[in-house]
């Protein structure tokens, strides 16, 4: 990972790749990448989707190498849905082949010229780019069906789908699993749309000949390495919960805690959440049976194998297991109770590209200013459907829910900083409403998932329904977080890592190990702190204050039942969460 | 003017009337009210359509009695369309009976309860509240003809169209004209909506009974009126320009001067300008004839006569005399250059309840983003009929410049805080750039009217291609302005106002007589900085801030034919406009 790509797509006489030395982005890794190279190198009041935006796609730092669950990717740039910075993270095959491949950068910048798409494709040896109008308005699943006979099945995509290519707030953008499949999303914050405005449909990355990347410290890595995946294996949620039922194992236990958003976060508890939980899938997957159905790891090396395939009723195969926050997107918050039809929409989601959280939320706004009713799951298939095909219709709903909401006239709208709120309601889980409201990137669950020590019990237990404790909670996992995101481990080993100092400190050492240094737990709050201080700078400059870090009115006067709770952690609590 | 209407859409068993006393709100009138107001009452981080928002409805200041030309209405509210707070104001019939039945303001706040629609009868006796269902979605003109029989023509009405019952944010509030038709409009920033959220259709204005305001020192305000009245006789704009041909006149001006905004910004000229200018305005309505074709007050005590009516070719009535913006807006915005079909989308605009500029912006947005071609005239008819039916196209047009922007996709959104720049290219007339750039409205030629200095040369000269001196000279115009959109007279006092001295204090002199006051020069400035900061402080705390007082970058990175200028302002200068 000695290497940075650039390619300006809007040089003289076509697009123009160059590779330089890392230089002084050296040391960085994922979304310490992105975030730090976004905020030198754009500037805070550019128009995302004009040509001074660029796109940051970057390995983890332990990516590539024998290290456990290491494989996530970074994708940042300045956002289209929020217009803050933006860090979204996929799993995938994509991130092991960069870093084997000595990338750890991809930057695409510039001003598109004309309306050819390009592929590009990176082996070993060299690095092309074409235009292809081919592959033009190809869905993912199509657009990897095309490319698997001329690359084969042992190289990794990183795509977007229609919805990027039409330049909508929500679009994600997609990295092909371990079957090829392009099941892995960088959902968040329509970086999609910042790959289509660049005109790049597809990253081809190929690693043949590389080999895993080499420790610095064999010895200490393979020891603090052996011992963080024992400690993954260990605790209860990364060895035996997550592997079990996959994330939607959390429906029946965000219900039970009244803080499962249902109706367009109307209340807290859906009647039918037993039909659409993780036990519920779980014993249809049994059922159905097929390849992989039970467990499957999103990326190769992952312990945790918390995802699974999805087969329809014939057994034919229909899409990955659709996440927590997926089919509670579509499903309760919807109304929608069949998990067939999530796990269409999911599909559907893939294939054209969408971020599921988004495009659910953007489904539920559209159906309280009533479009169509709550529950209406034909309904919800067809928005789906003319989103990916740009219909007017579906230009409000791949706009993102605050814009839908917008056009419709309703104030109930659950987003922050135009993002919007996952599938926790933050009445009733105060520690991740503090989280939505002041991450630099918009209603993001990820970036500080106090439901772990409000739900779950892990990392110690704060009263998921009091406003006291919430901001520290929040301010801590939200530093820890941003130095995980910069490693490329999964955040899921953060339940491990919180609860045993021991996997944690493994953790660390694996880092060790691999780097030839001698880290401990400060160097890794100081460098969360440090990536979350180049977002604010970004943030502020670009015009965001503290009144920008709250939620909608309406969570603070609106009583969601069960528990009769408003959002009452106070502002000046909030305001200090980045004080540190 | 000693008391205040408040009409409170949430109250048990209905809405509930309350008359009270002007208090601490006395000696305040038009944008001085509806700001101080709003300020004062409503939550800066409110929900523009929840029910912590008002809507303030005020008079000016001089409405209702002998004053020349006093009849400006202001409304005033948090912007559905910006976020900013907003002050947008109206000719017609409304403010000067008001005024003379006594009232400084109504507000209209609560939380709307179902789906009712209401109306409010003012008369000299009584004010009443009704459900009248019969009323949903009639566009203005049609609501008016239903109203006639049952109040005759001498009554004013403040009214939604379907755009504000549909919550848009692009919907205006309109005024009847002296002719009893819906033709004043405070059009800016999404007023209407904001009526449409408190489920008020319209408020009939009964002045039967009621006389004119009578002057504390009659002598001085005659002897002062009078002058007034001669320094507006006497200067060439308000005398003799705007008379004969309208303020379209500024066409073939602007044009001339590089700063036309032709096609959505892309070019300072439009070759087709002279088709659609006043000149060609004035003789097709000398062809055509028919009653106050060529002058007409939109006020009684209207001593400009500005405006006129637009009668087709048969010689049926269309609509009232374009304006310079709405010409501009549909025609060299949209490559459009034939004045009927101009007319007509001005006659729908205000029928649906739709501000012109933002409408012809919008229209421009959607041309450049392939929905229609430029200069499609069927087409953009038919944008704007769905868009007063809510077709989910609709919504998108409704929905303003910048949301429509966004859901397509689209770097060139020429908006500043979400409301789209006039008709005047920043770029070639500098000083309205920086209006747009810093005012607390959102884009708005009317806030600062630099044009009056850098083209027309009234209020001295400053080079409209030069950065040097523009940030004075819009502070200096802000100011003023704010004062006098508090007083009701016409903004277009203002260029006989800054070119004579005598005139300006024969205008003051004129409140003084009103008012028993003895105000000079300093007290109108002082008045004006008061506004301002009443209004800066409450987006302060919306969340606005430096970084929001600028244009669009591509503004400064796109050169402008014919003159190949790009806004050039530096952010410095900007930063001071507000600094007093």
């Amino acid at each position: 990972m000695d290497k940075i790509l650039r390619i300006d797509v809007g040089a003289e006489g076509g697009p123009k790749l160059t590779t330089l030395p890392v230089g002084e982005y050296a040391g960085l890794g994922g979304r310490a990448m992105t975030s730090c190279v976004v905020s030198k190198e754009v500037p805070a009041d550019c128009h995302p989707l004009g040509p001074e935006n660029k796109l940051v796609i970057a390995p983890g730092l332990m990516s590539g190498s024998a290290a456990v669950i290491s494989g996530r990717l970074s994708i940042g740039c300045k956002s289209p849905l929020t217009g803050t910075i933006k860090e979204s993270n996929a799993g995938g095959q994509a991130a092991q082949y960069l870093a084997r491949l000595g990338y750890a950068a991809i930057i695409l910048e510039g001003q598109r010229k004309g309306d050819d798409v390009y592929k590009v494709v990176i082996t070993k040896d060299a690095v092309t780019i074409e235009v292809d109008n081919s592959l033009k308005m190809l869905p993912n699943y199509d657009l990897c069906d095309k490319l698997k006979p001329v690359y084969g099945e042992k190289v990794a995509i990183i795509s977007i789908g229609t919805a990027g290519e039409m330049l909508m707030s929500n679009s994600s953008i997609a990295v092909t699993d371990p079957e090829f499949r392009p099941t892995r999303h960088a959902g968040r914050g329509g970086v999609g749309a910042v790959m289509g405005s660049k005109g790049i449909k597809c990253i081809v990355v190929n690693p043949e000949g590389t080999s895993m990347r080499k420790p610095a410290n064999d010895e200490q890595f393979k020891t603090a390495n052996k011992a963080f995946l024992e400690g993954l294996k260990r605790h209860a949620v990364t060895g035996q919960g997550l592997p079990a039922y996959g994330t939607n194992v959390l429906t029946n236990i965000l219900n039970e805690a009244g803080g499962y958003p249902t109706y367009n976060f109307a209340q807290g508890r859906y009647k039918d959440h037993a039909d659409i939980s993780g036990e519920a899938q779980a014993q249809l997957e049994e059922k159905r049976g097929g390849a992989g159905a039970a467990t499957h790891g999103c990326h190769r090396g992952c312990c945790i194998q918390c995802s699974g395939t999805y087969y329809d009723k014939d057994g034919n195969y229909l899409t990955k297991q659709p996440e927590y926050e997926t089919v509670w997107a579509h499903g309760g918050n919807c109304g929608i109770n069949d998990l067939d039809v999530i796990a269409k929409l999911d599909f559907m989601d893939d294939n054209y590209g969408f971020d599921t959280i988004e495009m659910g939320t953007t489904i539920g706004v559209l159906m309280e200013a009533g479009v169509i009713p709550f529950g209406d799951a034909e309904g919800a298939i067809k928005l789906v459907e003319e989103a990916g095909k740009g219909t007017p219709m579906g230009r409000i709903v791949g706009a993102g829910t605050a814009t839908a909401a917008r056009c419709y006239g309703l104030e109930h709208a659950p987003v922050v900083k135009g993002q919007s709120m996952p599938a926790y309601d933050p009445r009733a889980v105060k520690g991740v409403g503090v989280t939505y409201a002041t991450t630099t990137q918009g209603a993001d669950h990820t970036a500080g998932y106090a439901v772990a020590t409000n739900i779950l019990g892990v990392g110690g237990k704060v009263d998921p329904l009091t406003p006291v404790g919430q901001a520290e909670l929040s301010r801590n996992l939200q530093i820890a977080t941003a130095a995980l995101d910069a490693t490329g481990f999964c955040l899921f080993v953060a339940f491990a890592i919180l609860d045993q100092g021991d996997t944690f400190n493994a953790m660390v050492d694996t880092i060790n190990g691999m780097y030839g240094l001698s880290m401990d737990g400060n160097d890794v709050v100081d460098l969360g702190k440090k990536i979350l201080t180049w977002e604010r700078d970004f943030n502020t400059a670009a015009g965001f204050t503290k009144a920008h870090d709250r939620l909608p009115r309406y969570f603070s006067r609106e009583p969601l039942a069960p528990h009769g709770v408003v959002f009452d952690v106070p502002a000046d609590e909030l305001d200090k969460v980045m004080e540190f």
